[in-house]
């Protein structure tokens, strides 16, 4: 791709919404202003010219992130096609392609529309396909886009004849692009044996006039991540067997393209998906695809711990440099009752709360030139819906009017918070918003 | 107001973004469809014309409750100003508006901001109001819309100062309304003595040029939900020193307005504080303002319990009707990977999952006649992001391609999860499709 990654983070559709004053992390504006409009208005988060709570993503932790994962792959013999759902905001899908990505990974068919919509031309759903409407608006779109490849899962021989016999119906004269998922006892979907995995891959390339099996896919991605020997052996055994599926049917001539995808999701274990999948020995091209979506913002917590696992089994990869947090949640000191607690002007639905958010950056309009780090003891014990309750220290020098800077762990539960997004410098000068699309 | 139930249910405004296949649950359209509009298209959730996941409200289980909190008010003699932050819907509060309600309370300024673009003439904002670009909107939206009456909280002399300060800055003219917020040891924002509430009701009223004391508020509604009689009797202290607070208010002469407000807020006590609250012995007028928001679509599991002690302290009360669960989100069963397990196409980005949803509703396209009772052991036992773990009996009927109907424990968490919902009737006929403003 041509595009500089400032272009791609820098070029929002002339039809996307602009901004107004509806959206949360917007302030009250005279008029809509465009999102190619916003850095004009040279806001910055320090000076108070956001309302609170907002959220931001540093650029420049966008940009390293993208930059590592681009390396990444082009060590690792692999491809990527980053997990769309993480933030469902075409800015930075854009970013992604910028950095090479072969594809756009999205989780529905919703998410399927709104990446037709932004232009993206190649489009893995990196699910099973279900439901008469949804089936059709993902087969009409298919079939008044022909420029648009798209691929999606199957794990059930009645799926594959319901998704066939609806491509006949359909008349697109395209076939359907599966890949059959292999799962693991306990986990999400996929089946549950190479053997039924090779069953369903016969059962789509008995359809061949209206599917075409198009790889073995797998989803590491809900092993625990912390990286410890048995996990790390679990995911290399759904690996294994993904690889015998694949080469079972290759050697059954099921395959339907002229390259085979091997592709596994999860942003915690991708370096030994890449390198297991390499190994696959097959009659035809294959291309191994990760799909990765929480690298791009990575975060404060989930993917720290996963990437310090990663460090612990790859120092030479972990040693071409790190990723940095780039998503934050910005927020208010709004109560003081008690003298070990504070009152933050944030909750639930403005961050993910599996895990809890981490008051990380301190910053006191007038006093401070820019966020000083938040003193040790400082800690996240309740969110409610708006609000968020601190545990302080006795001696806290948080008062009401303080500005506190969150980082988050799981991005995909945050992205989901917020309609508008605010890229920001170093310096937290606001150089652009985007939108996100859920 | 001469609004009828189903005008208010029914009367998008104009400017609203019409909706598209960028919208969550809404199928591919050839042309936007303006909100007025979606009756017209005759779509059926049963007839698969939505895509799934979705989420519906009942029409005539809003309107059940809307009439019956209707009938309440009526009883007890108080106002109530519904919690808008629940589902920032405008519809609803047209629907809440229309059966009587006296104002509509938001959490933050942007609810402010919208609920003031819809054209509310009274809003009630349940937080302080923290931050310059916050205050600023604020105050300057209040310059700009005489017409606008506002009230916030304060629980905190310094607040206070600010506040004024900033009312003077601006130069309206205006007063600004705050009441006085009392709390709880342990709890979340408000003073934490009724002696520290009269000293900040005090420093409001040393402000008198610029702000306005009009009334005292509280917030039982996080104090544990299921009634046992120690939180009825930390609920009922609350109250008593709300009302102690409100009436050495009083007697010191420190409100400012010509009728006192005393609201308290919460979708499990309102019999309690209504009832208690009218007992404060004021020389001036008085109005009781609940704030329940949840009331309005009720729930499937959290506000039933709270129900069920609604039921227990005051059978009269729970004699005169029931609230009715109005919210569901349906999903299809996407894959039967295991004998003990389905999984759902629906997950933490599409309903609130503090508590689990709760599998209802079950229909087979093309079997069944009308949603069927989720036979007994069907329980989720794990959302991810956008899958739902469900664990089934090994005699499930359930398989890939049925429809599922879940219920949902607290509103507020699952209205977030969605810019559109679809109004449906008892035949879940889409009636109208209404936006959230989250």
């Amino acid at each position: 791709m041509s595009m500089s990654d400032d272009q791609a983070l820098h070029s929002p559709r002339a039809w996307e919404a602009p901004l107004t004053s509806l959206d949360k992390g917007v302030p009250t504006l005279a008029e809509p202003i465009a999102l190619k409009d916003v850095a004009a208005q040279r806001w910055n988060l320090l000076a108070e010219d956001l309302p609170l709570p907002a959220a931001i993503l540093r650029e420049s932790a966008l940009r390293n992130n993208s930059g590592w994962m681009r390396g990444f792959l082009e060590g690792a013999d692999a491809d990527i096609a980053p997990h769309g759902k993480t933030s469902m905001a075409p800015a930075l899908f854009d970013l992604q392609i910028a950095d090479g990505a072969w594809a756009i990974t999205v989780s529905t068919p919703q998410h399927f529309a709104v990446a037709c919509a932004f232009g993206y031309r190649r489009i893995f759903m990196a699910n099973q396909l279900i439901g008469r409407r949804n089936i059709r608006d993902v087969l009409g779109a298919l079939k008044t886009s022909p420029e648009v490849e798209f691929f999606c899962l199957i794990d059930d021989i009645d799926n594959a004849a319901a998704l066939a016999a609806s491509v006949r119906e359909c008349g697109s004269g395209r076939r359907l692009n599966v890949l059959v998922e292999l799962g693991y006892h306990g986990g999400r979907t996929g089946c549950r044996t190479a053997e039924a995995a090779l069953t369903a891959a016969r059962a789509v390339a008995a359809e061949a006039d209206a599917l075409c099996l198009a790889g073995i896919e797998g989803f590491e991605g809900l092993l625990y991540n912390d990286g410890a020997p048995e996990v790390v052996a679990q995911v290399n055994a759904l690996l294994d067997g993904m690889v015998s599926v694949a080469e079972g049917a290759d050697t059954e001539g099921l395959f339907g393209s002229d390259e085979v995808l091997l592709s596994a999701g999860g942003s915690a274990y991708y370096d030994i998906v890449a390198n297991r999948l390499a190994e696959t020995r097959l009659t035809r091209p294959k291309r191994v695809l990760i799909r990765s979506g929480c690298y791009i913002t990575h975060d404060s917590y989930m993917y720290v711990r996963a990437r310090a696992a990663l460090a612990r089994r790859d120092p030479a990869l972990a040693a071409t440099g790190g990723l940095q947090a780039a998503l934050e949640v910005w927020a208010y000191v709004q109560s003081r009752p008690e003298r070990e607690k504070a009152i933050v002007a944030f909750g639930k639905r403005d961050a993910s709360h599996d895990d809890p958010p981490l008051a990380l950056k301190w910053f006191r309009p007038g006093l401070h030139a820019e966020p000083q780090a938040v003193p040790a003891g400082h800690e996240v014990v309740r969110l409610n819906d708006q609000h968020c309750h601190l545990r302080v220290p006795v001696d806290s020098p948080l008062r009401t009017g303080d500005m506190l800077g969150f980082g988050i762990s799981h991005p995909c539960l945050t992205f989901d918070k917020w309609r508008v997004m605010h890229l920001v410098d170093d310096g937290y000068r606001v150089t652009g918003s985007i939108r996100t699309y859920f």
